[in-house]
């Protein structure tokens, strides 16, 4: 599959990811190396994605590692994937989102190691997800032993399924006791997502302990917020040309 | 009424609003593109504001939009202006205020979000708020499906007007579930306002968080303090010459 | 007094405060212009100290406002002196301390607004202050309006006076709903000490929260740290020449 | 036995504990001159720390201080060592590790401070530390007047004792009421666990806050966190070549 695709689809990929991976260190959301960017193309069956362990100041677009996603062999790179890789392959797979982003952000990875969902209080949340961002179960122990980043993958979608959570709707997730993936149309959307998802996290967080006995955004307002960027009737931003 | 003004004052009032709108990253107050302000002329009736959903690096003065605030109607500007336009022309012809600024600035949002006023507890607040800065109550949902934004600020002219406190004075509301909006004589004092409601919400929320009994500051500390700065009787800073 | 002087005490008495005040906003203590540094020569009876108002970034040592402690006129500079140098004049007479600093820095803000002495939690408050930080009284309704800041001054004293707490052990003070004052031997010292204040006000707030039944440092801990850094024992740091 | 080994091993332990120290302030971990790192050389006999009270910025590779360690002696240089040598010493030959900094980071400090162990409550911990962070119990007043910071080290490595953790699977501990000690297989691994220490310490904070009720991460989450970075089966980061 990937020789007749040519060169150009891995060249746009490896530097989609590229840019997203130096992203990460510049808005704030990883400490040493602790997360990583993937960029998808679907028809052509291949992500890009960081390279396991080395520094941000390190990468090329050369480093990001090509990944046949159907059968997740490396089609491309010296280097070994992220250990997260197959974990991007899942959501890939069964989300179909061109970007998706891991790190252990700081206030995300505090709702998730409560082991809660976290709630939609305000509009600065709903302006980007249609409500709750939910946290998954524990993974069971042999899930752990056999597959610890697949299963993690299957325990997203999961969870997803579950609550009939649009992936669309709701571009983020927190891994109990672990940290969040977020993503996006592309992986510059993902990253994005991945910063208003550490903001709304951190604003969550005091808003609960200021009120315990807080609620959350009354319906009608949440979807007010989240129509007017996102579907046909959005209005926030310039008319496309 | 805009031609006979001449071009003077719409190119006044976007040079002010762009100088408003640059310092909101500046000083920390926004994330991505979450803020606006306005510069406003009662006496052309017109009004300078963001262009919807542009990055404050893209802003110039010529991408200011102009509105004429008795019609709501763009008068200059090929963009679109911020979908917050309407809540802004609500505050400049009720409250008569020059400047306004809307943000999502972490700990007022904090505020809004848990649905509390937010008390007076010391005198850095006293000295540019004369007690506590309200929160709006809920929209509803009929508010929120025939205009919004509108409605957003009629809200805020009735919470002022229900508790009769001056707009001049409390120069700041927290919209329940959504974020603040600040006002001054121009629109770099709103911007100033801005910064100190962020500073004073985050140590409210802390000495809150350390002493839940916690009573506001007493009535003749809090008067000292704002009359110190505003009035006829204000002895900080240098005498006007 | 001033004239037999000369202008040398007074030359370098307005360098140290410039030196002192430039400080505050590098060392994150203040927004806008919310502190004032003085630095004060007891047998020159002087005290310069920042003018009331003016941006960090205008001042220069010419600026500084030069006073006259026992009588409390201003002996040389065009400029009002700050709205706080009564309590600065009372605290300088009083404790006899050749550098004062007024800032509403946040932690420190924090508990004072929250109405609470700073406990000694930790080695960190106790390298530099042999146990809790005080926080004062209310002020009376007419101690605020026949002179606030020289009453303010006047219950600091009170407080220090009332808990025999030596003001060269503990240097500094929460104003209960107001902010903090902090001194040392020269402004630079005031400044030093300013920045740990603010630290371990944050750290005992934190701390707090963490373990609502948290006890104080025990004594002889406490003891040790504070004598390894001051008097006839001290051994941190290199021998002086 | 210093002699024998000539100045290549000195030097080299300089260096190393010179980048050390620099990285401190760089790493956000102190405050003024609130911490040191030193290195060991097990073989050599000979650790290398940063001088008492020195500010990072006048450090040099020649005013790291040479201490043998089995005789706690300085063998070079005209400084001081860090008043918290003895606590350096006694880690270096009980542990063996070639790299231990002690520091006041604000999150470590604040849990030793509360009196607890820091649980582990997510895989960012566990990636690092293979469980919980102890903190010690009190010194006795003796321990604190005979010998303080040599006793701080012994409480240290009973600690470790009793409660039989390896303490190259949990390269931290917290110290009671006062901040904590890092260590690592040479001095930059030591910043590098301090750095992550501090992280984890304040994510930990928060999730506690936001849910008190908190349970620790499931075993086998932990485990594999743990081994997916340290050990035989360890497939985090690249092969080595």
């Amino acid at each position: 599959m990937y020789r007749t695709l040519g060169k150009v689809i891995a060249k746009e990929l490896r530097e989609q990811a590229l840019e997203a991976n130096l992203a990460l260190p510049r808005q704030g959301l990883v400490v040493f190396t602790w997360g990583n960017a993937s960029a998808y193309d679907p028809a052509a069956d291949l992500l890009a994605i960081k390279p396991s362990g080395v520094p941000y100041e390190d990468l090329t677009a050369q480093s990001m590692v090509l990944v046949e996603v159907s059968s997740g062999r490396v089609v491309e790179g010296n280097l070994r994937p992220s250990s997260d890789t197959p974990t991007h392959l899942v959501l890939a797979q069964e989300f179909g989102v061109g970007g998706i982003v891991h790190t252990h952000s700081r206030y995300a990875t505090v709702w998730a190691q409560a082991g809660l969902d976290l709630p939609c209080y305000g509009t600065t949340q709903a302006d980007y997800f249609s409500g709750i961002i939910p946290c998954t179960r524990d993974l069971r122990p042999e899930e752990i032993s056999q597959g610890y980043e697949h299963y993690t993958g299957l325990a997203i979608v999961e969870e997803f399924h579950r609550r009939r959570i649009n992936p669309t709707d709701v571009p983020a997730v927190l891994l109990r006791n672990h940290a969040s993936f977020v993503w996006g149309k592309n992986a510059g959307e993902a990253v994005h997502n991945a910063v208003v998802l550490e903001e709304v996290a951190q604003m969550a967080l005091y808003a609960r302990l200021l009120n315990p006995n807080l609620r959350e955004i009354p319906a009608a307002l949440l979807e007010k917020h989240y129509r007017r960027k996102h579907g046909p009737d959005a209005y926030y931003g310039q008319k496309k040309l």
